[in-house]
């Protein structure tokens, strides 16, 4: 990102016919968003929101509110503009992209764009979720799909996942790359209760104990706990990044695949925005590891991307503001 | 408010294809806004944002970063479409009405609705702030345009202030009405630093002293340290909530005006949303008071109705979804 640009970009701020810092934290999201489009006045005028549907091999063990036949059914809602997400980013203009990366059956809607690895990950308590070879081509179809919306004119990405299991998967993921207990980690999902979530968490125990990923192998964690979409998430935020697009990230599954990028490559965390934190513990934990603060903590637990399309006017907003607000000088407005 | 509305609103959100409950405290704020309006979807269609204006004799006490002249000058930008808030109206295709309800000056632009009561108030520390007669016509102005405004086609209004001086007021009217210290509720308004903070302090204990308002009169509260932007602000709230015409507020003083509004008839809360909470200490315990959970909390500290702007989009998009998103039978999505 471009330091001299963040200082103009603060410079202007200061100077708009405001009190200085009265904006609060949309003042460092602005500079942040100025640094890394290289621009004084960063704009936003073609967002499009990219969600990964994949399945989830553990979806087996009873983890969800839901069963795995419902990731193929929202996908095809998705598709057909009736999921929530969907609403939100028709409402806003934003396009929004489906890809199915993984989802175990066909899906019924030639709306999804396919590259499924394979139908549904393995389950991961009994070894690895996906191979190696997997794990390459989900991310690969992240990079590929990233590289082609910012072809496409795209200027910020807003990241969002449907898979059926994937609070577990990704629960799992965190423990492992934040060396933390599953216990302080594990969350209600889609809305399970007490009973559930002890065997969500006995489940993610035995996968880590059963796999023994080493903490110190992005690569390893995530092949053998992590999911399709996760990992495709992963590559369309670091080819993102690549490009110097921003990225607003959603909720768990966005920001876990965010930490694994940057474990990769630590640069990408410039390029992050938090859109919101969730209900999700082992969200709060991955947005402090990245060391970003949310927008919006509204207690929001959809994902689809939803959190992320809420927040995005915040940012938009920002962008007009700083295009459009007077400054003393020119509103001739007393500066003491 | 509409309890039989609510309910079947409430039903209609957990017979959407999402998580019950995944919309977390948006959830909450449309079964409010169905109850509000007597709709199962609520529908904004023609928000408007209505900002009061006016001056204050304590700014002669030197508690503001910026000098009471730039009240006017900050008017006359909010008119001109380059204040912050003119930005943010402008970009979300919301109508933006400026009121002056007592400038000290005359503002130089055709665009203020001029209904001045007054050149400013009084200066509190030396007496009351505003007399009776004053005190009904800045209420009356609030109504009256209230009642235009809806009268207009406008369903939702966003709340706004303009006045050097008026967290000093809107300080000491919260301490006055909350029976609360005044050190606990002072804040860095326009962004003061210690030493002028301290003055601050003093000046309204000492308001508060010298005047001896009746906490248990609101209209004797108001009337000796309130503001003629927030007795406004108050006659515009309760208006709307007798039109069943939902209010967004934004910060301080626009919180304080309804603390007193509720005082004066408790059921104008049902109608009050609250779009952020600010930096200013007695916002957040005036938010308490009144019941209500913030949409934001990003350290605004703005005015101008910005942080009202900036949530909007938040309760637009809830009525979308409300609207728009497919059922689990529409969709043919399994529900357990």
């Amino acid at each position: 990102v471009d330091q001299q640009m963040m200082q103009r970009a603060r410079d202007r701020l200061d100077d708009l016919t405001k009190p200085q810092g009265s904006l609060g934290m949309l003042e460092q999201e602005i500079i942040r968003l100025s640094g890394v489009m290289g621009k004084v006045i960063p704009e936003i005028r073609s967002p499009a929101a990219v969600i990964y549907a994949a399945d989830h091999g553990v979806a087996a063990e009873d983890v969800s509110a839901y069963g795995p036949e419902v990731t193929e059914e929202m996908v095809v809602n998705l598709c057909m503009g009736s999921a929530v997400s969907s609403v939100i980013a028709r409402n806003q203009g934003v396009r929004l992209m489906v890809v199915d990366v993984g989802v175990r059956s066909v899906v019924r809607h030639p709306g999804a764009v396919v590259h499924k690895v394979a139908n549904g990950t393995q389950n991961f308590t009994q070894g690895p979720a996906m191979s190696m070879t997997e794990l390459r081509s989900a991310v690969q179809v992240g990079i590929d799909t990233a590289h082609a919306l910012v072809d496409d004119g795209h200027d910020l990405l807003v990241t969002g996942e449907m898979g059926i299991g994937n609070t577990t998967a990704a629960t799992a993921l965190a423990a492992c790359l934040l060396e933390r207990p599953v216990a302080e980690l594990v969350g209600r999902g889609t809305g399970i209760g007490q009973t559930q979530m002890a065997r969500k968490q006995s489940v993610i125990e035995r996968a880590i104990q059963q796999n023994a990923p080493d903490p110190n192998s992005p690569l390893d964690c995530m092949a053998k706990l992590g999911g399709f979409e996760i990992a495709a998430l992963a590559g369309t935020i670091m080819a993102a990044a690549s490009r110097q697009v921003p990225v607003l990230l959603d909720g768990l599954m966005t920001g876990v695949a965010a930490l694994w990028a940057v474990r990769l490559n630590p640069r990408v965390a410039d390029y992050l925005f938090a859109s919101h934190v969730s209900a999700e513990p082992a969200h709060r934990a991955v947005l402090e590891a990245l060391g970003l603060r949310p927008l919006l903590n509204l207690g929001l637990r959809l994902g689809e991307g939803s959190g992320g399309l809420l927040a995005l006017p915040l940012l938009q907003n920002a962008c007009r503001v700083m295009a459009e607000t007077a400054t003393f000088t020119d509103a001739r407005v007393t500066n003491p």
